[in-house]
């Protein structure tokens, strides 16, 4: 069950032996079936979810009623409301699954006990919000400068299982486009290969 | 010169004497005048400001020549183009002095050097991370969800500093609203005071 998330932080810090023993004891494992939540929209997000196995996804909906996926998270990520998790403040997004997903959850508490217990898992956590800003910020560029072809193509390109798994309103919806505007740049780019 | 920064620290974890004076070492003093630039587009952004004194800020013009203003920093603020600085890659901002300036500069390495002598300066650097994804994220929801009026309001509760110090046409442009609306906005609001 641990086998991806030690894959993770090995990936940036080094534990010993032990140090993951104590790391599996802070941690909730959790099953969910397809279109199951862990949060909803307005509850306050106690979980930072680890996917093991599956896909998860977060999205909000818009006072037009549309609705706007913010983030995938496959094998290997790591998927929350951040703000609402490390602030104790309601969620504007909800957090469903989009298969069957194996999830290891861990709370605030829990957190806070390990950054103390684990100077390595501190060091682990600020590298993941690192990489979570700098994707942030990749976000709102892309979205302000990247025409629908870039788009599609880097999320392609970054998260091939993503576009395999995921169905292609979804992937239009994360992008910002619209389905018709995806399904005519998929059409271009294959009319190339 | 280094007030602000040690109370910035101090309010975020405990540092002993030692460790500030060893902090300090890390550190370089730089003092801009009123429009110099720390950082140009294009450019990589070697350097995470600490403002001392003054007032900076960063902004990028889009494909159409319109500037867009992404972060005012006051004393005790950092500033930079954390994805930049932190991946080595050319920056998309302009970084620049919108007063007489006095900062504190850190390259990555003395960052790293110093998260590893100091792991309190390791923990601090985490809630400074955690921070700024946090107003990241407040940002993008408020430009998706909030009117003209409540963004102006929410600026002026935060950071009551900057609308006194700051030209109302870069608050305008930091808000993504146009001068005009600016202007009734604040003349509606001083109607009903």
């Amino acid at each position: 069950m641990f086998e991806q998330l030690f894959k993770s932080i090995q990936e940036k810090v080094t534990l010993t032996q032990d140090e993951m023993e104590v790391c599996k004891t802070f941690f909730i494992p959790k099953k969910l079936r397809k279109k199951q939540t862990l949060l909803q929209e307005g509850d306050i997000c106690i979980y930072n979810a680890f996917v093991e196995k599956g896909i998860m996804r977060s999205f909000f909906i818009d006072e037009k009623g549309n609705e706007h996926i913010v983030q995938f998270a496959i094998e290997g990520w790591w998927i929350t409301d951040l703000s609402s998790f490390l602030t104790n403040t309601n969620s504007i997004y909800t957090i469903e699954a989009l298969e069957d997903c194996e999830l290891l959850l861990f709370t605030t508490e829990a957190r806070e006990a390990l950054m103390e217990k684990i100077p390595m898992f501190e060091r682990y956590q600020r590298l993941l919000l690192q990489n979570a800003y700098i994707a942030n910020q990749a976000r709102i560029n892309s979205a302000l400068t990247e025409t629908a072809e870039e788009k599609y193509i880097k999320l392609g390109i970054a998260y091939p299982g993503i576009i395999k798994r995921v169905p292609q309103h979804m992937i239009a919806s994360y992008l910002g486009l619209k389905p018709e505007t995806l399904s005519r740049v998929r059409k271009k780019i294959s009319n190339r290969l």
